[in-house]
């Protein structure tokens, strides 16, 4: 395959890298023949399975999930107008069942505030009923006129968790929000991705909400990519859509909301953040296969070793490990290749005089190889993947705190994005020196307030206006 | 809730029964607003999750699970010509992005063999590469101009399993066509729902399929659901979409395919199948929750009883079972009255003399009521939920059982479809009888050769034209 098909670009070359692995992995087949729209194969898509099943075991802990109808009447979608505003001109739209035009346009949902909270304004009667806190993990659709880019920007989003969250008061709902982060950096811990969270402008914000608070990493490139947000909705939604609760004293409030989500993006965080030159890196906790035995199978030995890997391959199996046998009749080297390329985190080679030895040859895809007891093989199993995931951690977040720069100065920002940074500058909060500011450094505001162990809290003047201004995040996003 | 929303209506006025049930039992919100579309509550959620687990169990045994796009270019929906005339009529198309027309149209798949084959047409290379089984568990949309019905003729089919697989020779494809078969026999038991498998008349197969082997059950009411069919579709695709492989003479052979399809449906069946005058009956396998713990909390002993309660739920709950405990202010007949309503298996009573006698009084759905010991409960739990899915079981097949009424006339046949039966007539073949038996029966062939312990194989003259007949299906569908 490799002669045939060329080597994977290195990932110095990140675009060509990612673009290119996606398919050499089996992760995602680019070759539908609609832009934007890709298929999981099924390599892919047991990753995602993964990844989505520890998203939902995170969210079980205190959200229900449901499912809302993939179809928004015009009438409901056009009633937020902020709301409608920031979504028009990517809104799909069905105008026809088969020849006869509908008396009513269809919207494909771009996210499901319209859809759902005509259903809330039904469900919630009382303050006894809330607070309600509903998630959905669904396909939306934008029309993106931008360059698409599978699992970052697409047409067909398949993978869109979306929560939304009702409350009494304002103070509650944004403790859902503090909630809804701490849940989030708990997921990304799992995926060995490090991220940073920061309040977005006012400019930024989600059409119709109060606030959002933004949860970024940093790509191999220095763009940064947003894998998660949870806005603070407010009563705008509850005002339009008629979401009322009756008090303890007996009147009509109404109620205050959030919404939050996570898309496929976190799959090419993943993808991004950790693969390397020779393929994916997946993290133990969602890899499609956790475990590779490669039996050395050769000369007269070559029943024996087979019945041993069994052996083996049953008691991990057995313990719960995900686990594949690779008996096919190719060299090791390019069996070793093989599974390299498609980031499983630990290889196993077993041959006659492992089998001697009472041993087993782990290697892992981080490149380090040791022999494991095979009479605590499980144990043994266990110890280098977690290692392995410690390793993945430490090395992200590494490269997280390496870009962040400061810079005091439109010219000292400027250096630092061109270097594949991510600038903390001060910025005073006016609008129009945020607008410099991304002009300026052909960039984006991320947010203020950033929770993160690497930017510090201090300000400092504005590199605009000179003003007093607080650390601001600045990147060239996605 | 009783007094205020008034009673359930009895299952003998079953579509009454039907749609009132679902909200009720918090299942399904029919009030979206736009006809045909529906919410899934949490409640009735779950029970889709139980179930969809269980079928991918099955089928991740020998198949792999993908995801292909929603959007089907309009180009590609229009290759097959016999598949395009039986979907024609009820496709949603998508015209419009933002306020721009699209330059090709995209159809909502309404079935995805035209967005997944021309993905296989480049997957599928030689022979070594078959068979290929792939699934996919999906939303997808038809039209409908008919009556629409929660979870049974839908506008939005949420939840629709369909597996695609490609082979070598024709033979090999049938083969397939029965493995799929006898997956879904498993899949019904787990249900505990009785099926009906028979080979659809010509004219009502799949288009562009070879033929067509359907799954019924009966309802109530004596009508059919359709709840899964297999396809063999033979060429007809592969010649299409120009899915070919290499034999192993080096000769580019087109492949030979299948497909099959289990939506929520098999839902409805349960629903309808298992519910009485007093709510859902939910087969444990696949319940929301499956034991309902109600404590006596009265008098003096209220703390007491409230930890043995306690202590109980985690016993069970570490055992694997989805508990809860209900310790809600209310009178313990209204607790019963809404978990019978929400088809909770079983129900167990915790009060001062169980306590004090080592015992829990466990009350079946099914209206049976026996103490268990207290120190073995989960063995006794696990008896208990066995002998009600046995039960369920038992009832629905004498319940199939009694709905197949064999008849030798036309008359005959009116007559037991009319008193809700399923009427099984003896039927030459012939296209022109078999229409007539539709409508002089004011009803539908379902197959012939079927697969059902109470359907002889035996024919006998056709009851139009009076030639030799096979046995024959004839039911009233939904």
């Amino acid at each position: 395959m490799d002669d045939e098909l060329g080597a994977l670009p290195p990932k110095s070359q990140f675009s060509e890298w990612y673009n290119d692995l996606l398919w050499r992995a089996e992760v995602m087949d680019v070759r539908y023949p609609v832009k934007g729209l890709y298929v999981w194969y099924p390599y892919g898509f047991a990753i995602r399975k993964h990844v989505y099943s520890r998203l939902r075991e995170l969210l079980d802990r205190d959200h229900q999930e449901a499912l809302f109808p993939l179809l928004i009447p015009e009438q409901e979608f056009m009633k937020e107008a902020e709301h409608i505003k920031g979504f028009e001109d990517e809104v799909y739209w069905v105008t026809h069942g088969g020849t006869t035009p509908l008396e009513v346009k269809l919207a494909l949902r771009p996210t499901s505030e319209t859809a759902i909270y005509p259903m809330y304004a039904l469900w919630v009667r009382s303050h006894a009923d809330l607070p309600l806190k509903i998630y959905q993990i669904v396909n939306t659709f934008r029309y993106e006129t931008k360059q698409t880019r599978p699992l970052i920007r697409l047409r067909e989003i398949t993978s869109f968790m979306e929560s939304h969250t009702v409350h009494t008061t304002w103070d509650e709902a944004e403790a859902q929000v503090e909630s809804e982060i701490a849940l989030t950096r708990e997921f990304y811990a799992s995926l060995c991705i490090p991220i940073i969270i920061s309040k977005r402008p006012d400019w930024d914000k989600f059409p119709g909400a109060d606030y959002t608070i933004a949860v970024d990493t940093v790509m191999p490139n220095g763009r940064t990519l947003q894998i998660g947000t949870v806005h603070h909705l407010g009563t705008h939604f509850s005002k339009t859509f008629n979401i009322t609760y009756e008090d303890d004293k007996g009147v009509q409030q109404h109620a205050n909301q959030t919404c939050y989500g996570i898309s496929e993006r976190c799959i090419a965080a993943l993808i991004g953040v950790h693969g390397d030159d020779k393929g994916l890196i997946l993290p133990p906790a969602v890899a499609t296969i956790q475990v590779v035995i490669v039996p050395i199978l050769i000369g007269k030995r070559h029943d024996d070793v087979l019945a041993s890997a069994q052996a083996l391959e049953a008691e991990l199996k057995s313990a719960g490990f995900r686990v594949k046998m690779d008996t096919r009749d190719m060299r090791p080297g390019a069996k070793y290749y093989w599974w390299e390329l498609r980031g499983v985190p630990l290889r196993l080679e077993l041959g006659p005089r492992d089998i001697d030895g009472g041993k087993v040859m782990a290697v892992t895809r981080l490149g380090e190889k040791k022999p494991l007891e095979r009479s605590g093989v499980v144990e043994g199993v266990n110890g280098v993947l977690a290692g392995i995931a410690e390793a993945m951690k430490a090395k992200a977040e590494d490269h997280v705190k390496a870009s962040l720069c400061t810079a005091g100065s439109i010219a000292a920002c400027n250096a630092s994005l061109n270097e594949g940074k991510v600038a903390v500058v001060p910025w005073c909060g006016d609008r129009a020196c945020g607008d410099a500011i991304e002009e300026q450094s052909n960039s984006s505001i991320l947010g203020t307030e950033a929770r993160s162990p690497y930017v510090s809290a201090e300000g400092g003047a504005c590199v605009i206006c000179g003003k007093p201004g607080k650390a601001t995040l600045v990147g060239r996003t996605y």
